[in-house]
């Protein structure tokens, strides 16, 4: 989004009727000294050319004189004024539910509707399974979140979290041509949640838990999974860590090291940071240390929760105590999902050779690049202003689609490191370099590549069904 | 659908690859002495050109040598095979969801997820309310069934039902351009299914129950209806008795009867008898009698339900007793929903003059209209074979349309009023016969007719929030 001042830009979405053109508008605008800064076509409107227009002004009362000029405008209605555009591309939400085949005439509809689809209905009723190719659950994915953990907002409700769960939808279909739809839960009660899903889950393919609050989110996605026999994927946990893994591969790569050798250091022990690290000992870790704000979490601290007590458990084999700028001596991996700011430049300068920090925390990183890179071998953020940007993007499309691909039962452990291997090497050797350890989100063809990977690691492990 | 011989049909669906021409196939069919009975294409498929044939043959062996005929052709690949050219619009299912805005470069991403994404979900946790602008909630209707009445085909469970839900979308969004979702329920238990919908709730502007077993459908619908703040429709219930008491109005206007003055007799009383009944007292109906299958209800009546006890209440002022036959005697009107051949010539003699029967059970109606034709005034059937179709098409998308257009709150008897009203009055005094008394459900004015008077309904009757 190219930068505009907010309180100095006005959004506007004009309806022009009977042909009304677009130039009056630029006219009046600029007969004002307003500055157009963009015009978009709203596309798919029936009635009428609808455009989204964003101006820069000299505050409320320039913004409120050319309103006045463009209301006075004939065949051209303001339909709507906002402070973001973000508010206009929202109007009526950002997905809509499409028949794939055309319903025009009675033959058409007595095929799709009664009494054509009595032949389908049976069939199905017969054998459920069938249901899997002859519906729509071959292709799509439920969206869950119950609105307790979303983005950096916390815990903001279900209505509020719809518009993140419909731009996971529309990541869904247009990376990956899954079907997703938004299920925005009006509980909290782990029970509840569990027992919603399970009864709504025979329309659905695969169930992708999103935006749920940590330690909840470990026991419903454990449940689900237990209970249902589609793909349940928990994107905050394994999403990231599968991309984060992916950028770890090819980070050991570049720096030579063996994973099986190092001191990884997580610093933020939530939904991302325990699967980060469960997918990171699958890949051969050995020595990972978790720390959250009291310090290394180790076997028998005070007041650890059942989460933290189980992670210590199966870290931290030298029992490793103290602050992060402690543990973090000798390190030869850093890896922050927590908050800003949390380590210095002399932090990194007391880590191992060739260091490799994933700053995460999202919007402001653990360190800046800035301050962090003239010391690390290797850097990588969240964030798309910054190279090697670990975005679960990279990750969640092409996996469901490799899951749907073969009707999967699952997605287990070995398809998430297929994954991350499918991801790490999408960057062939000549390309990879510190500053490219994962691919662009726009790289067209990697979900496919995600895709086929998964599929085979389905099939491999025994939970394809196709 | 043009009539086919099940046995002697098959139906291929076939991708052509490299611009392999269609031509070839009609070839080899037409060596073999195969008839080529359509051909269609497949829209939206991305990577060949994908149609869909149908084929008379002489028989299976007939049919499989031109099967292996078409085999033998380089670059055109058999995807599938069906005996039902249904079968074949079904694979992958029927609706699938899209973006309604692209996504093609960082800007587009960055407003339509994060970071722009969290402007509009701050705005909305402050109020709530405005996820009905701002979210799809604005235009979306959860299609709700647990699979226990679908069709005539009775309790075929949720994935079988899937195929029913998914068309019930495509009619809304092709007719009414409102989204609809299907939700097919794991559980047939009254508390799960108010819970799991009331979970579900915050992403839908509209409930639409669905094939739901008698009599658990009216809880289910009054629970619901008293906690969201959402319209809550049960289609079976309401659709029917919208249409049919549409098709009344413009009956009784050809036979110049007043309603009040009337004797109807209802045979069936499940979910459209019981809602078919109530609409006709609203529209001024006094002498209603209900009939099942030991005749009519009546209080006191031995057996009696808790529902037939509550329709015996309301109905039946004169206490009239006795089997069918016996009760249609002098009636001016009856009321079909229950089962084939229930009602005989003899009876239709005994009613009043210029006699109304509206014969809808499905696909076999009480009375055939080639034999009831000659004694009555008008007749209407729930088939699309025959003239004056009562088809709940006709109501539920531009109920729905309109309730959504002033984000209704509910769908009260006022608007189902306004909807009949609205249907009925669609067809001019100079159109109006015995033998069109409903519009045709391709009437492409209808819809947006019964959106404005439901509208409107909505408005004067407080339920309208926008």
């Amino acid at each position: 989004m190219r930068t505009t001042d907010p309180d100095n830009t006005i959004c506007l979405r004009l309806c022009l009727f009977h042909g009304a053109g677009i130039s009056e508008v630029c006219d009046a605008i600029s007969n004002l000294d307003g500055v157009l800064h963009s015009i978009e076509l709203v596309p798919n409107q029936r009635h009428s050319s609808v455009h989204d227009i964003t101006i820069m002004t000299r505050g409320k009362k320039h913004a409120d004189s050319i309103i006045a000029a463009i209301r006075a405008l004939s065949d051209i209605k303001i339909e709507h004024i906002a402070e973001q555009p973000a508010f206009l591309i929202h109007l009526g939400g950002k997905i809509e539910v499409n028949s794939k085949i055309p319903l025009n005439n009675r033959d058409q509809l007595s095929m799709a509707y009664t009494p054509g689809v009595a032949h389908v209905c049976i069939a199905i009723a017969a054998a459920p399974h069938r249901a899997r190719k002859l519906t729509i659950k071959h292709n799509i994915v439920a969206i869950v979140t119950d609105g307790s953990a979303v983005l950096g907002l916390g815990n903001i409700g279900p209505e509020a979290s719809l518009p993140v769960m419909e731009g996971k939808a529309m990541l869904l279909k247009d990376f990956a041509n899954v079907d997703g739809f938004p299920i925005c839960l009006a509980t909290q009660d782990v029970d509840e949640i569990v027992q919603t899903v399970r009864n709504i889950a025979p329309g659905f393919g695969g169930i992708n838990l999103e935006d749920i609050a940590s330690p909840r989110c470990f026991e419903i996605e454990r449940r689900l999974k237990a209970a249902l026999d589609i793909p349940v994927f928990h994107d905050d946990q394994h999403g990231t860590a599968v991309v984060m893994a992916a950028g770890l591969i090819n980070a050991l790569r570049l720096v030579k090291k063996n994973i099986a050798d190092l001191k990884i250091v997580f610093s933020g022990i939530g939904a991302a940071g325990i699967a980060g690290t469960k997918i990171l000992q699958q890949l051969g870790a050995k020595n990972i240390i978790g720390c959250d704000r009291q310090g290394a979490i180790i076997k028998g601290r005070a007041n650890l929760t059942d989460v933290k007590r189980a992670y210590a458990k199966i870290t931290n084999p030298n029992n490793e105590s103290g602050p992060l700028n402690e543990i973090i001596k000798g390190a030869d991996v850093f890896i922050g999902l927590s908050a800003p700011d949390l380590l210095s430049v002399d932090d990194i300068k007391n880590m191992n050779q060739d260091p490799i920090v994933f700053a995460m925390a999202n919007p402001i990183p653990e360190i800046m690049p800035e301050a962090a890179k003239p010391h690390v071998a290797i850097m990588a953020t969240g964030r798309s202003d910054y190279a090697n940007q670990i975005n679960n993007v990279l990750a969640f499309p092409g996996i469901f689609r490799g899951a749907l691909d073969v009707q999967a039962s699952d997605i287990n452990e070995e398809m998430k490191i297929a994954a991350a291997y499918a991801i790490a090497d999408s960057i062939d050797k000549i390309s990879l370099t510190k500053d490219y350890i994962v691919p662009s989100v726009f790289d067209g063809h990697l979900v496919n590549t995600v895709a086929r990977a998964v599929a085979a690691a389905a099939r491999k492990s025994g939970v394809a069904r196709e």
